[in-house]
């Protein structure tokens, strides 16, 4: 039997003992897994899970030096404990299945050099896209590839915020409040509103679609607050849907442009951006996740699903036990057996850090709502501002008025993002503009 | 290295080998494997792809008896020789990579008991849904789920017909010969647009679902002639788009109906289908595939991208390589090592036919048209007839005249497939009906 000691017994964890102490009809590998040790803040709380009597402790260091455990689970969330029990677990030989996004993101590279150093592995499938199978195909099924993008809706929570304010027309503080009430965005939302979460997980979509380690202090974050009811219906009127996208991408551009600074290998960054209705992430609502992918000669695929939610997470981690499970019944890892080395598809083979671009590199084309004095000439400014700076315009139109001020709306040709911002410093010294209430990237 | 016997070099092949030939960017485990051998139908045919010299042969069977080659690629498609081919290779000791649905389909029984005798693998990714991985997903990382329904949008030809359809209101037939000039359809369109192709391909997905073999002369199998434009056009007013489906499905129903019979544990058929305008599989469009899974407790995923074509397909293929190489390299496999067993996760492990419900006994909706002599009273006769055969109907709808012929459409609630086809016998004896010219089944 491989024997599992499991950290955390929240909703995912207690949907991961469910599956483990109810194999029948799954895969027959679930047979070989047993739950041994559970570790839990308080062991009072009422469970509603039949746990074998004496699994259950609140020391959580016993679990992860304990000799007999083969695998451990953490499902704890945050960095602290879960860190330092995974540096630990590690240390004792155990192979590792987390679904800890913002540990992986952060210390991914401690880990996995650890995990390498004492031949146990690393599996995170849990930790991006909830059941969706995407860390294992980017492993395994698409290694024939040289991908070049990687884009994501990664957090169900802003889209599920985009998806109502798309349907309903209202605000984002009001459904904010709503999502709240019903159980979609937590109490204090700033992980998934401000982008943070979706940058954790595409620092390690990146990662594992380009073999480099990724600093995440280097992945350029936006939120969704400053999206208004006024984008949504702008963006509708122009054939987009606003989204939160994550992406990943290896800039062709870039090699030849920066001088003296060491070039570029990828984007990596989020932001809300308009999604053309054609775009298959145009049509990802409410929770759901998604995670296209696109290389050469593969073209484009997509992984679409719940991404996140008790049942789809704990399938994602009981299947990461499953792989591990395969491994140790064919021999070829576990402390009684030489060992003949990782398998080169399950574990983490790259130790380089990726140069990440500047954003104020980034190719792109921009969506910008300015608030200006409803007088002649503003909109000709505004046009010679951004020619000045080698912006060129796709289309600028007033679209109304708000109290007194005329509500203008630009969209943009491919620019650099730098001289787009040049552009905008020099037009927020005009008299005539009151503000820049938006800023959106078009993909 | 790792030695690979390439049989075919049609698109596919041409494909692959230019994976193989150029290694740069992709998976490091590339770098392990080498083109040694290609086998063709003629050494005098121009090639696009700089092979290295004297691999090209026309003996097919020297490859496969090649003591040097560790992998068999087989994209020859078709039966013969494929099938002989691959049971010799076997027979040497060769990892297999095919995308020949054909051959697994109905050969899989054969070459996966040879397979798993000589201890080696038969990887099949490049056979359904071409260049999005699903096979692998399926095989190694839903396992931890009870997997009730899989429904493919697995042809593309179809797909792409019944897209224009919709689009333009135009009939099967103009638009089939439309498909052949432009390339989208065969010559001989048969296997495509009478749904064997997909049939094919839903008995491999199943067979990898539920843990059992297919037969696949109990696939129920229509195809897309039957569906006009009348169709697609009433269709779209009641919010169905059709779609043709192949469905893989463990039906809750099946034990207690069925007396003195094995119990049905599967339900496995190919059909046009309504599909509601919200539903994932409605907006595939074009010659793109998508297959969703559902199980327990994962929820519904889906995999969506390009369905053939060189490119994805042969990134399918060498994806599949590169996981036999990863197994070659950790030394668990292969003639010179002592073999530890197959890798549960990889190999094919069931032996057991599953037990496949008639379509009688199949619980659907249904939408049906029949053309009637205009005259009062019909649809009174044709409700009564349903009701005497308990088939409950949602709607029944004079939807327009053609010829002098009422055109009706009955769309119905869940009924058992045997008692509708028991209450259309009933209505052909109407002096009323003129005919029927289309009966769907409605997702």
């Amino acid at each position: 039997m491989v024997k599992v000691g499991l950290l955390g017994l929240g909703t995912v964890g207690t949907g991961t003992a469910q599956i483990l102490l109810d194999p029948d009809g799954r895969h027959p590998l679930l047979q070989d897994l047993e739950l041994h040790r559970v570790g839990v803040r308080s062991l009072e709380k009422t469970r509603t899970v039949p746990l074998p009597s004496g699994c259950l402790t609140t020391d959580l260091k016993s679990i992860v030096t304990d000799p007999a455990v083969d695998i451990v689970v953490e499902l704890l969330g945050g960095l602290e404990p879960a860190r330092s029990l995974l540096l630990e677990a590690i240390a004792h030989g155990k192979h590792i299945v987390t679904a800890n996004k913002a540990v992986i993101a952060r210390y991914g590279d401690q880990l996995f050099t650890a995990a390498n150093q004492q031949g146990v592995y690393v599996m995170l499938e849990a930790a991006v896209g909830g059941g969706i199978p995407v860390i294992q195909p980017l492993k395994q099924s698409l290694g024939a590839n040289r991908i070049h993008t990687v884009i994501g809706i990664v957090n169900g929570t802003t889209n599920y915020i985009l998806t109502r304010m798309q349907q309903e027309g209202g605000d984002f503080q009001d459904i904010l409040v709503d999502a709240q009430r019903l159980g979609y965005a937590e109490a204090d939302p700033t992980a998934d509103v401000d982008g943070l979460d979706a940058a954790d997980k595409i620092a390690i979509l990146a990662s594992l679609a380009f073999g480099r380690r990724i600093k995440l202090d280097q992945v350029h974050c936006e939120g969704i607050r400053q999206v208004g009811a006024a984008d949504i219906t702008y963006a509708q009127k122009l054939g987009f849907v606003i989204k939160l996208l994550a992406i990943a991408r290896k800039p062709e551009y870039a090699s030849s442009k920066i001088a003296n600074l060491e070039v570029p290998e990828l984007e990596v960054r989020v932001h809300p951006t308009l999604v053309p209705h054609s775009h298959p992430l145009a049509s990802i609502s409410g929770v759901h996740n998604a995670i296209l992918v696109e290389g050469e000669p593969l073209g484009q695929v997509m992984f679409f699903g719940p991404g996140a939610g008790a049942g789809p997470t704990a399938s994602a981690v009981v299947s990461d036990m499953i792989n591990v499970a395969s491994l140790l019944k064919l021999g070829v890892t576990g402390p009684d057996i030489a060992n003949t080395g990782l398998h080169p598809l399950m574990a983490c083979s790259h130790q380089h850090y990726a140069a990440v671009a500047p954003v104020e590199e980034l190719i792109t084309r921009f969506y910008a709502r300015f608030l200006t004095q409803d007088q002649p000439g503003v909109i000709g400014k505004l046009g010679t501002c951004f020619g000045d700076h080698h912006v060129s315009l796709e289309s600028i139109v007033q679209t109304g008025t708000q109290k007194n001020l005329a509500e203008i709306v630009v969209v943009t040709h491919h620019v650099r993002e730098g001289n787009f911002h040049q552009a905008l410093e020099q037009i927020r010294t005009l008299a005539a503009i009151d503000s820049i209430p938006t800023l959106l990237r078009v993909l």
